[in-house]
């Protein structure tokens, strides 16, 4: 949960949990399916366990936070999917199916949507944790519940009639947990911080600074990485993880350059950025005022200033909700889309814009 | 909750619990009120606390499924207060300012709210209870952040405005137990029964039919009761429990009325009437080809058989909705009912129609 | 739990709930030993599953506490036996080889004693159960951790050596649970009034008392019933519950019996009798002088104060601890009893005598 | 909790947590102590609740593992102690009662017995914690109910006659974690190799190695520090942490040095030594045994393959359980010591060696 614990000092689980959560989840939604007569296969079974075990094997340090930039222009379900292959060959293939079920080329759509879809267990499981970790029990989702209303028809994943109030709860927990803790003010300003530390130390090398390098492997992410994925590339993306990041913001807070010594400095120490939230965006002229005065508190000239004034837009498109078609199958064989369904909770829970505008400042 | 373990088995937490429950939350809402400064004297302090304790006291058996039928005329509060006033009297006064809080006279109105009112300890205890009792995760709340979050502003209660989510998903909360526990419709076939039974057992009685007494405290309100409330009622009321109900069914169960004997057969070997709910009122076409089905079915006549075949809507006027009024108290010393802010979860559940239509029968 | 909710008012769990506990402990256990290579028949997994789920069944009313008391000279594993026999002739044998596993005449002696043994399921789940409904926290177990630990070898249950550590602390909870829960001097006490308000009843109605007949099944028992077990008492005891008995205490507590009356009114009141442990069994003296006091206070003569001194020995033998024989299979194949294994902490809690003497008065 | 997640994985919660609850757990003795009318001044809450607070902030990176290794010649309460005294002066004295309680100059004993002592809260805090974050439910232990026993005879902290199963408990809890999570072997194998890199990497910079060195504040602790602890060492101390640590071992599995080297990428890489454990100490001639294979397998001289074959006890030192003093306080106001007290549980959990030999190699 990258920088959650500076509010939550229990969000301190580990992405090895959450992939052996949702494998225990896609074990256990599998003897469901399996005990209502879905057909899927010994190598089937194996594959999508070991799909939703790599699942998120392609994230980097601080994960989402990080996502976009400090690996530039691949997102990690991408990374993932190289990583597969780069086992797959190792292993003979042995991960073929696992692949063409993550892709979602398998004739059996249900076992794609049980990793990556709207009820996947990859989402239950990250409610059910975060929500155990942080304490916010607003995220409370009933899991088992919801495993044993699955179903399968015409090869797509099903929601059986009697399991919409946990449909409509899982929805209702999931929007909770954006703005109680994803999308969580001093989480927000934090993981800005965090990107503009990044933003800087790359500026900074690709100015020639060596003293930025940590002669970790994070220095080949700030001045070699062309953006290509090769094997080279995989190579070090596995040797990197949160403590690269967060020893070289040790060493950063005593770097000669004031903006990156800064941002360092109050970020160990917690002195993060003020932050304001609306629904619409910031208007320029107020962004520039900000900026203005971050120079003149700080002493330092507008462009430079601008690394401590961060405008942007917080949405739930991190954690993809975008299409939200969950079908329900009705006792008569039929089935419709649940946002179809007359529930005013439901509806309104879709439609509800997850989108908020931000401005952090010195102020 | 009645007969609701006949649906969750592990629905036989008892009254008892929930009054320590509740003085338990009460306690803690006391220190929290008090660390903001709120002003609360020793006195009221012994008062409210005694007010939760005694809350619930007026509860007959079976509580809410018999409110109303066992008891004619009398609703639980009224017989709590009954019995506080009795208790009163013993206690030379000393539950003067209790009762004074619990009629809602005292001029701290805040007091009176956290025994009764939109957010009270009590519902907050009891839906806590429920859901873990009955498993159905959707009710969990996050009551003890729910208590940090209160507050008083001119002698009312009042919730942070950091504590709208909590609130919001205490409002939903409450909803998804209404339809997943509280109408839950076996639960809520198995009540109309238990209601059904009271109903013959009493008609025969006032026919004559002595065999239908059983020997106990329950013989008083099957004959004796007028709907006067003193002290002689109050004494029969107190020994009359659960007890009384349940072996008076296993005695009926070999009556020779055939009515009361199938109602309660029925009952003890679970093999309860269907029932259909729908939001619209069924038309009396359909009752009436519903009875004449169990006139034949049964061999009884229609008058009878209109024991088997029970019309009438499900609300949520048992457990008391109707006015939401929350007040959310801003930073800037200002506040708004909750109804009048901006989140359109909160609006839908407050003002989607918890109550539907129902039709017990044969079929 | 009996009466031991008069301490801890959470122990309301029934023993549906134990049943299916012990059931899904079962069914894990089955689970674990099938995937370590044990052969187990689909015949044998229903009927090991069917017997544990009858395992209990021949329990009274208020079970351990009137064992032996209401139904005279039939131990509740016997009527479970008789229950299972009447049940298997209505499905046509289909209960044979439960009832062979139940008896101990299965040639796979595992399956007995996964239902009755040092580390059965049943044990399991009471622990677990009672610990976790009266809170005491002493009582919690790693059931989970057990189950993986289970072996058979020679067709016996066998403990895998590193599983130790979870029987020591299996042993020291039961251990707890017996002091502080099973034989709380409380419970201790309440129990032994309910068996002397039985007796005191039997004896009104041997004596042709029938105001002491309440009309229900109790009656039979009180004085029909002659310890023979055939189908009539069969039938007459699954109608018997512990509404039965509850319901004839608060009839009798208005009966013209002094003690009789007394003692009910003690009961239902929570006036119980002052209850004294030690080690040694108390000397005919002292009882003779409790008894003495007993009649000068209420004005009875001794026979009948002796209703109100009671001494015994409370022990483990209706929780059955007698043979400790767990077997602890080493990684070379041998194993040991566990009682041979150098651990002073299980030498202690099995050799520890569970084991006082009371008596209970009114002083 | 070191590396205890190389076992479980769950066991990645931090000294913060246990801060933070073991805070708690004092603001509730001292509620309890306070109703039962021990006298405590505002300025004695504050002091230990502060004290409490900050009794393991003398702590570095991974705790116990390293303790004394690291930072050489100085137990983690003296530098707890120590920075206690530098923040005291910049608080001016603030502190001063707090460091009095916590170096036990206090007149009011229980005060610092509740910090250390042999029921403090730090050890029911970690108890706790480790058993809920390892999922080890041996360790369980009832702290709500101990602290509700506790009491102040005569200025000492004691336990009420009642409470003795749950100190009983608490005791077997503590031994059990020892053996399943404190001195697990994979655990204990783990935290050796971590501390023979540390040897190494000390060895290898006072022989001049500037490679060894990282650029961080590690560097300091492997050639400058001396042994004196001033102010500049708490400077270093205090930025030191986990990070620094991992950070090293990632850049020394590249380093020249082969033994370095080897046991770093050992360590990452989850190829532990092997370990025994005896209750006899290993004789000489093995130890040296088991050099020489070493030599062999490695191909290095035998000097440099000891660094892969280590032995020594793993005993409680390292949590203290030397002084089992705890006073049980009877009805009449006497009290004993616990071990003078007839339970041969307590006995033989408080006599029984918590103390095992081990050998870690490649064998």
């Amino acid at each position: 949960m990258a920088l959650a614990y500076l509010v939550y000092p229990g969000a301190v689980h580990t992405r090895l949990h959450h992939a052996l959560g949702a494998y225990h989840l896609m074990c256990n939604a599998l003897i469901e399916l399996k005990a209502k007569g879905v057909e899927i296969t010994q190598e089937e079974e194996i594959a999508v366990k070991a799909a939703i075990l790599l699942h998120d094997v392609g994230h980097g340090p601080f994960s989402h936070a990080l996502e976009g930039h400090l690996i530039k222009g691949t997102h990690h379900e991408y990374l993932s999917l190289y990583m597969m292959q780069a086992m797959n060959e190792e292993f003979n293939g042995e991960l073929d199916l696992a692949i063409e079920i993550f892709t979602n080329k398998h004739h059996k759509l249900f076992l794609h949507q049980l990793i990556s879809g709207q009820i996947d267990v990859d989402r239950m499981d990250y409610l059910t944790r975060d929500s155990f970790f942080t304490g916010v029990s607003e995220g409370v989702i009933g899991y088992d519940r919801i495993l044993k209303m699955l179903t399968v028809k015409d090869g797509k994943l099903m929601v059986e009639e009697k399991g919409i109030y946990s449909i409509e709860k899982f929805l209702v927990a999931r929007r909770q947990m954006y703005w109680q803790v994803y999308l969580h003010k001093t989480v927000l300003s934090a993981e800005i911080m965090l990107i503009n530390i990044l933003k800087r130390a790359k500026s900074l090398a690709e100015d020639g600074d060596i003293n930025v390098l940590i002669g970790g492997t994070i220095d080949y992410f700030l001045i070699n990485f062309d953006g290509v994925v090769n094997k080279n590339m995989l190579d070090k993306f596995c040797k990197l993880d949160d403590i690269d990041i967060q020893f070289a913001i040790k060493q950063w807070s005593n770097h000669t350059d004031f903006v990156l010594k800064e941002l360092c400095n109050r970020l160990l120490n917690r002195k993060l950025l003020k932050i304001k939230l609306q629904s619409e965006p910031f208007e320029q002229a107020i962004i520039n005022e900000y900026i203005e005065e971050a120079s003149k508190i700080l002493g330092i000239d507008k462009e430079l200033a601008a690394y401590f004034v961060l405008n942007g837009e917080a949405d739930n498109t991190m954690y993809n909700t975008g299409n939200e078609k969950i079908n329900i199958l009705f006792k008569d064989g039929t089935f419709k889309d649940i946002v179809s369904i007359d529930n005013p909770l439901i509806h309104q829970t879709i439609s509800a814009p997850i989108k908020k505008f931000y401005i952090c400042s010195l102020r």
